[in-house]
This record gives C-alpha cells, sequence and structure tokens, in this order.
C-alpha cells in the first residue's frame, strides 16, 4: 500500500476512511520525526494551513519517493517554496470545495458597506437611531480581480442581482457568462475606475502579487467599495488604507491579509470605514467534512492511479483544471 | 385647474414641474389653514410620512371635493384612517419604487447574520481576530410573509442565490416564481418550522397585524434568521425578543417598528442578536428623486383623467394593482 503522510496545522482531517486504502502516518509539523517520515512518502497532506517547519523538513527528508503533495487550501500559495516547485511531484489543491461560500461572503461584504450595517452596528451600541440614504447594488458595476473558480462563481452570484461583472485574468480570453468583458493584469489601473466594486479574488504568485497597487487603488472612483478573499500580498494594504482615510472609497473588508492574523497593532481594527475579518470567507458549516471528502476521494485516485482532480500548474501557482460550471 | 394640495412631513417634493399641470398647494400638517386647504382640494398628497394632524384636519375640512389622495410611501397603512376609508377618493401609494432596494437590504440583512458581520464588528472595536465557522445561503430555504410587489422581488433575490422560497398570502393561490408554495395566513403557524428565514414584507392591515404572532415565532426552527421590512405591528416583538434571548434563533434584523424611533429605552438595543436599523431599508440614493417621478406620472394621469396607477385596496390595505414582472 502507498504511504501517505498528513500534517495537520489548524485541525486535523477525518483519516480513518482511508487506512483500507492506504498507509496513513498523521504527524505534526514540528514532530522530529517528520523528516523521517516524508522521506519514505508516496503522498503528502497538507490540511488546514501549511507550517514553515514543513519546508525545512523538505530540506532535511530529500523525499525522493514523493509523487504527490495535496493541500486543504484553495490557494495553494503556501506550499510553492522552492524545492516542492522544483521537485517533480504532482501538487493538488482543493478548488471549488469553497467558492458559492466566498461568493456570499464577498456578497456580503458589499451589501454590508452598500447599506452601512457597519454603521448600522455602531449607531445601535449608542442607541441612536439615525436615518441614511443606502446605495444600489443593482446597476453598479463590478471588476472581478482573478476569474477563476472562486472568482467565476463570484461574478454569478453579482450578475444574478443585476450588476454588470467584467473581470481579470492572467491571459485575456473572449468573455463568456457572468464576464461580460475580460482584461490582462497590464490593463487594471487603466480600467479600475470604471467599476464600483473592485472584487479581488485572485491566488497569490509571482504574477499576483501587488497587483493591486497603489496606481490601481488611486485610480478608483470614489466610493468604491474594495474587498479581498483571495490573498493579503495580492492587494497594497498600505495603499488602500491611504486612500480609505482620504474618504475616496466607499468601504473595504478585508477577510486576507499580508499578515495573519492581523498585528493587535495594525491601523486597521480603528478604520471605521473597514470590516478587518480573520480569514474565514470560505469557512461554512461543514467546510471541512466538504474538504475532507475531496480528500478521501484524491487519495482513492492516487491509490488506484486515476486521474487526480485540481493539479496545480506550480508556476503560476493555481489549479489548472477547466472551470466548472454552475 | 384641479388643486392639488401637498402634505410634507419628512421632506418636500419637487412641486415646479406640477404647476403647469394643477393648481399646487403645499402646506405643513400642523398648518392652521390646513382644513380650509383640503376643503377646496381635488387632489391631496401626503408626502414623506403621515402626521396624526392630517386626520384631524380631515375631520374639521370634510373634504367634498376630493377625489384623489397619493402617499410617498409603498405602505398606505397610515392614510387608512376611518374618515378616509369611508371617503369615496381613490387612494393611490407608491408601491414598486422600492422593491429592489428593500429586496437587497433583506439579503444584507440574512447574509449579514449567516455570515456573522455584526460579530466581526464587535470583535473589530477589540482589535481580536477570531475565526469562526460561518452559514450558508445556498441550500436553505426562506418563507416570504406578503408575496406582494416587495416580497416577490425578496422572493427573486433570494431564489436567485439557491434558497428555495415560498410565501404567505392573503388568499392562498398556485404559486408562480419566484414561489415554490404559497400559504394563506392560518398554515403560518403550521408551516413556520420548516424554513431557515422568516421574512416579512407585509403590509399592516387588520389581516396583517400580529400574524407573526407567538406561536409563528415559536414554532420557528433552530438558528432562524428573522427580517421584518414590512411594518413593526405585523411581528410581536415581544415575543421575538424572548426567542432570541433564549438562544432559538440564529439573528432578527428589524428595519421597523411597532414604535418609530425606536425608543432609546428599549431593550433591542443592546440584544447583540439584533440588528436595529432606523426604517432605511428601500432609501437607496436617488429614491426621493424615483418618488417624486411617480408623484408627476400620477398628477398627469390625475389631471389628464388617465387611469391612475398602484390604486390601494382600501379594505386590505395595500395596491390592487397586478405584481409588476421583473
Amino acid at each position: 500500500m502507498p504511504r501517505i503522510l498528513v500534517v495537520p496545522v489548524g485541525s486535523t482531517p477525518d483519516v480513518a476512511p482511508l487506512h483500507a486504502l492506504a498507509d496513513v502516518e498523521v504527524r505534526g509539523p514540528e514532530d522530529a520525526g517528520l523528516p523521517d517520515a516524508l522521506a519514505r512518502a508516496d503522498g503528502l497532506v497538507a490540511w488546514d494551513g501549511v507550517h514553515p517547519a514543513l519546508e525545512r523538513a523538505w530540506a532535511l527528508a530529500d523525499p525522493r519517493r514523493l509523487r504527490w503533495v495535496h493541500t486543504s487550501s484553495a490557494g495553494p500559495d503556501r506550499l510553492l517554496f522552492p524545492a516542492l516547485r522544483a521537485h517533480p511531484c504532482v501538487l493538488t489543491c482543493s478548488r471549488g470545495v469553497l467558492d458559492t461560500d466566498i461568493a456570499e461572503y464577498v456578497l456580503a461584504g458589499v451589501l454590508a458597506v452598500l447599506k452601512d450595517l457597519p454603521g448600522t452596528v455602531r449607531r445601535q451600541t449608542e442607541h441612536r437611531w439615525e436615518h441614511r440614504t443606502t446605495r444600489s447594488l443593482a446597476g453598479t458595476r463590478a471588476l472581478v480581480v482573478g476569474a477563476g473558480s472562486i472568482g467565476t462563481r463570484v461574478g454569478q452570484v453579482f450578475a444574478a442581482l443585476g450588476v454588470a461583472v467584467d473581470g481579470v485574468v492572467r491571459t485575456p480570453r473572449p468573455a463568456t457568462a457572468p464576464f461580460g468583458g475580460l482584461f490582462g493584469p497590464g490593463d487594471l489601473a487603466r480600467v479600475a475606475g470604471d467599476y464600483d466594486h473592485l472584487l479581488v479574488t485572485a491566488p497569490l504568485s509571482e504574477a499576483t502579487r501587488g497587483l493591486v497597487d497603489h496606481r490601481v487603488v488611486d485610480a478608483l472612483r470614489p466610493g468604491a467599495v474594495v474587498v479581498n478573499v483571495g490573498r493579503g500580498p495580492v492587494v497594497d494594504e498600505d495603499a488602500l488604507l491611504r486612500a480609505l482615510r482620504a474618504g475616496r472609497l466607499g468601504g473595504v473588508v478585508l477577510d486576507v491579509w499580508t499578515r495573519e492574523p492581523l498585528p493587535a497593532g495594525s491601523p486597521w481594527w480603528d478604520e471605521p470605514g473597514a470590516v478587518v475579518s480573520p480569514h474565514l470567507a470560505g469557512d461554512a458549516a461543514g467546510f471541512r467534512e466538504r474538504l475532507e471528502a475531496l480528500l478521501h476521494e484524491q487519495v482513492r485516485r492516487f491509490v488506484t492511479r486515476a486521474e487526480l482532480l485540481h493539479v496545480v500548474d506550480k508556476e503560476h501557482g493555481y489549479a489548472i483544471t477547466p472551470t466548472v460550471s454552475a
């Protein structure tokens, strides 16, 4: 039986159903035996986070037997350290599992800003009844940065509510629904001002790091809403904070951050125009079970040498499987 | 030219475009000349609220010339005092103008509860990063109480996001989209437990006052979300507060109240499971202009003796015009 090494960080998956298929070993990332376990593993599963110790164990292990690495994350960025990228193993991720919940979260965030729910919650604590004029979602325009599995679902949700949706993709191609148009990363600063909402779903890669930079932020139209559920370093947080404080944005909802957890001393916590959330957009009740179901299916495929799902393009940093239709 | 009397409360409409059509007079509800103005008016417009003084002026005026009364509200309940109900005048309301914004607000409220945005805002004030599991909207079931113009739009919005939507109407009829089923008011307590969300959009009438009573509230399933954007007295607020405090509900979003403004001493302000908002669900930027455009169209129709829009059934308390499709 092939040997599968599971390295849990935040939580541990249920591996009981796997024992009939493989020789499964579970070891924490700082376990002294991790390098040895890695050296003899055929498959590696990084679960609920990737600990920096994994890269160190990898260097010690020289995992020549390893043919497959899987992550419970939708974005594989934290596994793409140089040694793993250079290794011939196939890398797979948990693409698709969280799409609808993340899209709902993006919608919740934009609607919260347009309807000023944070302002309502704050006035409530002061027992203050104060009528305000809100903003409409229908009839607005959204630009989704990263039109992959998550971005496409975000686009579908907004389009269903009467929003005109365009997207930004690595390589522009003719647009299909829900996107009216697709632009390349180089167009972003030029077109950003045409939208009411900038919705960042992009994975982190060399191409997307800092993609939403100060030029893009400065090009946004007054009152624009910015949401990031992709990866923190895709957005220049400092430029965003400056624009927000200057009153140039309608509101910002950030669920992912350059540093997670967001340090207690971060200026973002006290920013009334921002919703600061702790990387939970996709984590709706049952998400662990759905991630486990995918893991079990992947192990079954690995053991039976069937095609693995959601294979990551290590150069570009995301799964290359065609977009699953809704 | 016919005489049109405009009685503004919260704000005053732009009547300049009407001077070519009618002899327009604007008087505050407590203006000493109101009864005389009402006695000679052919049409009456109650704008941005109905003041109790209007009913007193009506009694003094004995407005025999009056043929038409219009309100800027979607729900005409506050105009349905006995003397106006008994009067032969045609009553029209501003049905339809606010539908999409109200539907977006209901969605914003349900998503805020499911994604715990109020909890995120509160933790943010404490600089507290605390991951939680959220809840999915797709795949849930919603019951819309009041399947008229607003309720239908609410149903469409939720159905577009993968929610199964049923409705409660005065007289049950075969359901059409977005509703899977339509029940009568007498079924409400029996079926309420089958839904994840109870969305109240009903107008206030003798039939709907107290419709969502303690039996309905007690029948709700654990974790249910309740939103009221109809009229406060449709819901038994005390029963709802008891259920919320007992931990039997997921969250409550109330935008309308039995007493508005909500008194500063109300226990609702300090209830963390509730979002307390100040009757603003439909009031998105431009709403006054849209209400004015409808007023101008109605005056044009009244003066040219064309058919008036959104004629209210005074017995049942809402407009009887067929539902406008999306």
